[in-house]
């Protein structure tokens, strides 16, 4: 089928999701079916408000750039399409821009909104081609064993904790205890991967505090005692989601802000909550740190695997909808962990849509603050090889697009 | 003159202390003058506690991993030598040990510490020669061009901001400000640092918060406004040591650990300071980032001019001292910007002790919110080239040192 293809991108970035935007677009310029290749601006709000540009006038090593460019280059949303009035207007600048194929790259909620307009095409006889790319640090999608930015979130936020971690064990005698904070909401997924720092019993993370796992605050209490007693010193990672037992989260935020536009409630604090109850429950000075936002951008040292996958995923997202496929998303299918194995698989987007993956149980220690072996066998290969960013001056070289904005 | 060496580490560590630690031992080990090369471990702490270990006991492998370890491998502290009582000791424990020669890295508080043990064995008539290698993110200390330790904390800090600053652009229609909070007490050479991730006015960072500008709120919304019309985003760095007009910081900590062993005021909380005078004065919403001891010890991107000058500052203080110098601490001169050329020179330990040194005016711009380009000339040098640290199964791979301890 003949007509535009456009791509977007959706939600919280991550290290690599222009890797993804990068499979996209090079698959989509091979396909003669695929006219222009347009993207747009800040996700599902560069349809709603035809903020659309054209890929096809970008340099190529703009788009070759985005391998090594961190966040999402097309802009991103935090809009949650609801009203059918949206999703009309959506199909109608589908219609009025002759875009066939829709590439929505992102987590559940972009997965849903392709989805709904998948089935509002469909209904109207609309032939339109929709295929989600999967991209969440969270991990948390449903149908994929992993996926893409997950492998360089936690292989970053890991090396910041054995970085710090070699701090706290060179000052332990005056700043005794360092809280990490890790991102996830709801999943424990990213506090989970910095296990992958620790190779001997002297280091960190020494515990790690899961969503998983209600909060035991005299268990912990203990745990850090113990860890005093032995080592002198602890580095906890703490997952911003982390609940209490009822639960609530140890550190929710009050305020105009305290939620975001989807209604999930904004965390922060989980950090200063663990460090506080250091100070006060077992008498040492603690420190915590908030990577926020940085550890899911350390493109300089991303993961390699990371990366390629995500470029895999836009590329084949790309070669299914050529073939006649929507409604799906492509998911990551592990073949073999030794050596790792790792393919391309499909799923419906409504199952993306409505799943959400928490870690498992058995990949929880029994006492509920570190995690098994069973879940380092699992996250240890999707963090190797180092994605090389250009380098000018020092520092990093990253694309930004000019935007050539197009009409119908 | 023959005897023992005696080589500590001492306050917050950096990326880069070890490669000076790293130069004192390797140069140490080829003089035979020096007949053991021994570590205090945790800095003054490990003299007045005899806990001495034998460097020469350790792998040759171990000692030149220090170049890629971060952090104080020989143990760090935060103990302020005071009393006579402690001086005293110290000198009895290296006539015990027949310590001849003492290497401190540090900052201004060690470099006082070397001086007054200095002054005691001279007044004692025990021949002692005690040279400082400097050290500190804060890049504060009189005397030098510049500190081992400041250029890998700013390319690391430059990075982060970089980083996040795309993720700030993709989602501006959401997160519309981030704010970063840079360690810094009182001066602010690692927040400007950041000045070097900006090539272009889109780039982070917008906005600078340093000690040396009196914090002037009505200015800097008015600054945050103009930018969310422009580019529709700001990125802020802000010091954590930024100061009011009266001279409080802005966000001081209270209670139990409000102040250091050193008597200094612990601070944090400034970035949120910020964050939350965004939300209720400019009316968007903000994140925040603290990436505290994360950001002084990332050795996985550190600089490699940094690290370079780091070593050679540790192997210049053992040649001076077995040509019979003491009571001074090894400084950098720099003899050109471009082509960048830096050599070692010496300054009094007293000299250095007493000074501390702070962004001069010229370098900030008018409004205060940024810095000149004759900041960024004097900066870029110090971040160029990349440490390439040992990597195993996806992660760095540091040393530790076995520390077998020795008995007089």
């Amino acid at each position: 089928m003949k007509g535009n293809c456009i791509v977007a991108q959706s939600g919280g970035p991550t290290a690599v999701i222009n890797a993804s935007a990068c499979g996209v677009i090079q698959e989509a310029m091979k396909h003669k079916e695929i006219t222009g290749v347009y993207a747009a601006h800040n996700g599902i709000l560069g349809v709603l408000n035809e903020r659309i540009f054209d890929l096809g006038k970008e340099e190529p090593a703009a788009i070759e750039g985005l391998k090594v460019s961190p966040a999402s280059a097309l802009g991103s949303c935090r809009y949650k399409v609801k009203s059918a009035e949206d999703f009309d207007k959506i199909l109608a600048v589908f219609k009025k821009y002759n875009i066939r194929y829709f590439f929505y790259i992102g987590g559940n909620d972009s997965q849903d909104t392709a989805d709904r307009v998948n089935n509002l095409a469909s209904a109207q006889g609309y032939e339109l081609r929709c295929v989600g790319v999967p991209k969440t640090i969270d991990n948390d999608l449903a149908c994929t064993d992993h996926c893409p930015g997950y492998g360089s979130v936690i292989k970053y936020l890991a090396t910041m904790t054995m970085e710090a971690g070699r701090d706290t064990e060179a000052l332990y005698t005056a700043d005794t205890v360092n809280v990490i904070e890790a991102m996830g909401r709801n999943a424990g997924w990213i506090a989970a991967g910095t296990a992958l720092a620790k190779r001997d019993e002297e280091d960190a993370p020494h515990i790690i505090l899961l969503p998983e796992a209600p909060f035991d605050a005299q268990g912990f209490k203990d745990k850090v005692d113990n860890l005093l007693s032995t080592i002198g010193r602890a580095v906890i990672v703490v997952s911003e989601g982390t609940k209490n037992g009822d639960g609530t989260y140890i550190a929710e935020q009050k305020g105009d802000f305290a939620k975001d536009a989807f209604g999930h409630t904004q965390l922060g604090g989980a950090a200063n909550y663990i460090k506080e109850l250091v100070e006060r429950e077992v008498k040492v000075k603690a420190r915590f740190a908030i990577p926020s936002t940085i550890q899911r951008n350390g493109i300089h040292f991303a993961s390699l695997t990371d990366s390629k996958e995500a470029y895999l995923a836009g590329k084949r997202a790309v070669e299914l909808a050529v073939q006649g496929v929507s409604g799906k998303m492509v998911t990551l299918e592990r073949v073999s962990d030794d050596p790792y194995l790792c393919r391309t698989g499909e799923a419906k987007l409504a199952d993306v849509a409505n799943g959400e993956k928490f870690l498992p149980r058995e990949w929880i220690s029994d006492d509920g603050f570190f995690v098994t072996d069973g879940f380092i066998k699992y996250a240890r290969p999707l963090i190797q090889g180092e994605v090389r960013p250009l380098i000018e001056d020092g520092l990093p070289k990253f694309i930004r697009f000019k935007k050539h904005f197009v009409t119908p």
